[in-house]
């Protein structure tokens, strides 16, 4: 999974098959200090993740794993809103090694 | 899923099995200012996706899910084409953390 | 999928269960300008193509799809050979947003 | 499967189905020389990894096979807690060639 | 797929179910030319690769693929040790375009 911030939400009217009563967030991955790390994401959620929360993203097939047998044809989902972490060092902090 | 946009299509007469009667449709992983973001993506399309439209897609074995059983070895999907979006927070604006 | 250029073959006589009887191909990520996208891929080819030739790749599970429930441990496959494309849009052209 | 340091964790409250009594870790990925390599990841770990540990992390749907037919929508696992390696050549080391 | 060269191996005793009894190399993903590109990946090896022998990788749910029904949670296997290939453009080759 990895650590995301929620920015925003896209509409589409025009969709494919089992895509219908999804709500689509737009999902930043940041690292833990909340810069941005690479592209955004749009991923289903169903937990009520807010603009501005922080969330955790699951990708690819285990993403469809929660629709069981159903034609969900989504690769991304907001698996858990993150209330803390507790990271203990930075994450370009090789130098410890 | 990504946001991306229609740039163009691509023909190909010699295929394989499962990949006839599909609309392949160039698409351009963008970000929410229109930003090129990585390299095109060649996706199926299955809901009219016009050259220009912003669309999401979704890959790997999600985008498969459509065709059950068959045999279709395709994995990126066009599964919606987006109406509008609301994204409040730039996606590099990670200075407002 | 993603669009690429056949740029050679590769071969392997040790090899695990199910790799035999595949012609592997290299194929090199383009864009449609011809310009090398990352790292070469080696892909399973079963519809003649060649080198120098422009094909369609699929990768991941989906790529399997064609082998159904056999033991092919395959994570790539020429699924096209590219006749024609039209790219109305450069793909680095986000200026025109 | 990628080499990664365990630097955290992170907790949520609100999460999706499945996702009860999993610890997740958050991974660093890194060479074996200690160095950060792209982003961190979060994972679940039920075999005890400890923050600063060398794990071996597993993705995609793999990660997902020891839950069997339940829908748990994770994408990483702890595979592994490294003991040893051994590591001829630098990662980088491609002037040997 | 794609080309690496075995750097090594590594050792976990503790680890997940499934993970018993296999044999992991660390694989630098190389160009043709041997220049690494990008990071090292840990592979299961069940064909005898040795370090310095060039491999061909295959990730993700088709590197599972001949465990069948078995939980075991790898997501990159060797598939092949390389006798040889012949790569008539060099990777960065665009300018042939």
């Amino acid at each position: 999974m990895f650590y995301g911030k929620v920015i925003g939400s896209v509409w589409a009217t025009q969709k494919e098959e089992g895509m219908d009563n999804l709500k689509l967030m737009v999902v930043q991955p940041v690292d833990f200090a909340g810069h941005a790390q690479g592209s955004a994401v749009i991923a289903v959620d169903r937990i009520g993740a807010g603009v501005g929360e922080r969330v955790i993203i699951s990708r690819g097939s285990p993403a469809r794993a929660l629709f069981g047998g159903k034609n969900v044809p989504i690769d991304a989902m907001v698996v858990g809103i993150v209330d803390s972490f507790d990271v203990v060092t930075p994450q370009d902090g090789s130098e410890d090694e």
